[in-house]
């Protein structure tokens, strides 16, 4: 990695009425700018590490690519901060709807909830009820994806997600941007043909729509977090099939949409 | 307004052991696309409540307008979700540089740490020092943005930002996206022709970049926050002459960039 993910820095730090000067750990944030067929697409800005599985997870999650093998070359410049991605396929009309407005009335669908076009277009109903899980288990992978994570008890300052099953996790990723970690996450599943199946979303931040619409790409069943969700989130929860877990903390959670996969007993 | 901006749900919930359904309040999440002259420009998802202002301010902090001036008109539709805007002077080449990558070698600029150009261009340099805060000052203002959120202690979903003065609190405004309780700070002082010298920003999420650019844009000389910052936050902080303060947390802070706005002893 061309920057390290935390950096040192001298500041002036107010403690027990003082002001002393001391180094203090500071989280990195690392723009990268995706290029698709030579031309300019998105800058995200991130915590840099597995650029490359985020670069393949963000164009999956825009609709650009539906599997990795739509990828025909991708080389990440580490140093500028560029990817350059060479598609098999031209970008034909996915381009023209990105992101923009999904307009119900002129489409045939019933997505009410959905406001992008790609999102309406690319995120998965699971109408297969493969997971189950006890509040235990809830608490038990809330408790491992944060406890995971050193940067964020150091810096304060990343979210993170983890693909979890009801065993524990199996891939943990953390970033600045609450998108990037999920998208991370993605890219790598995508790239290593990792199966989704039975799988679950622990993760730090808030449910808001864009993380609900990602873990349905993603295609995991349910989503678990420590944090609050929003209004629109659940009723896309709801339209997609998805189980949403919020405020887990302590000996505490809810359950907002199809609570059926949750076991209120430990599941033996 | 035409949603609530918070919702009542049926939940379950767990507790001591148990599990029972109750009532619970959501924020709401509400997508606003912005329409330039009849073409769909973005879509930004918010909390319902001061959108001409989100509107302004967006538009501001994206470098369409310079000031409300610029606006022809504003129309609000406010069940579907649209602001049609009618700008003075046709977009020229702010548009083909919405959201590009701002190349330091190709511009004649030394801003090392932008990576938008439209970033570069619009984010004011504060040279001035009008403003000086007491750490006590500091304290108040944080404790004061955050106890005039009632929606945040319900839900647990918003940000909050204030426009604040050495005295206390100005303009408060919260949304469930950190950059819109800023733009929406942004495009009421556009709107009436509010003088930020001054002030300051306390703000309830994080200072990344984009954080730190959206108060360099507003034009204020210190932002501060309960939380971390990021590394590129910092030294961007540092080129644009603002006073970062963060982890203002009981009786302790960190100073970060700019330490000569913030003086130890109790200001008289």
């Amino acid at each position: 990695m061309i920057q390290p993910i935390v950096d040192k820095r001298t500041i002036l730090r107010y403690l027990d009425n003082e002001m002393h000067e001391q180094e203090d750990d500071v989280v990195s944030e690392f723009p990268v700018t995706i290029f698709l067929d030579e031309e300019e697409f998105a800058t995200v800005v991130c915590t840099p590490e597995y650029i490359e599985d985020l670069v393949i997870g963000f164009l999956a999650s825009e609709g650009v690519i539906r599997s990795y093998e739509d990828i025909k070359s991708l080389l990440v410049q580490e140093q500028e901060g560029f990817a350059h991605v060479e598609l098999r396929k031209a970008l034909k009309m996915n381009q023209q709807f990105y992101s923009k407005r999904y307009i119900t009335s002129c489409c045939g669908k019933s997505r009410q909830n959905f406001y992008f076009y790609n999102d309406a277009r690319t995120a998965k109903v699971m109408t297969e009820k493969t997971v189950k899980l006890s509040v235990k288990d809830c608490f038990r992978l809330i408790h491992l994806m944060q406890s995971g994570s050193d940067v964020f008890q150091h810096t304060g300052g990343v979210h993170n997600a983890a693909l979890c099953d009801r065993n524990g996790i199996i891939l943990s990723r953390m970033d600045i941007g609450r998108h990037n970690a999920l998208d991370k996450i993605y890219g790598h599943c995508l790239k290593h043909n990792i199966s989704i199946e039975d799988k679950v979303i622990a993760f730090s931040g808030r449910i808001s729509s864009e993380v609900l619409l990602k873990v349905a790409k993603i295609g995991c069943e349910v989503v678990l977090s420590k944090s609050a969700p929003t209004g629109l989130a659940l009723d896309l929860a709801e339209e997609l099939g998805i189980t949403a877990v919020g405020f887990i903390r302590g000996a505490s959670l809810n359950v907002y949409t199809h609570p059926e996969r949750i076991e209120e007993t430990p599941a033996t």
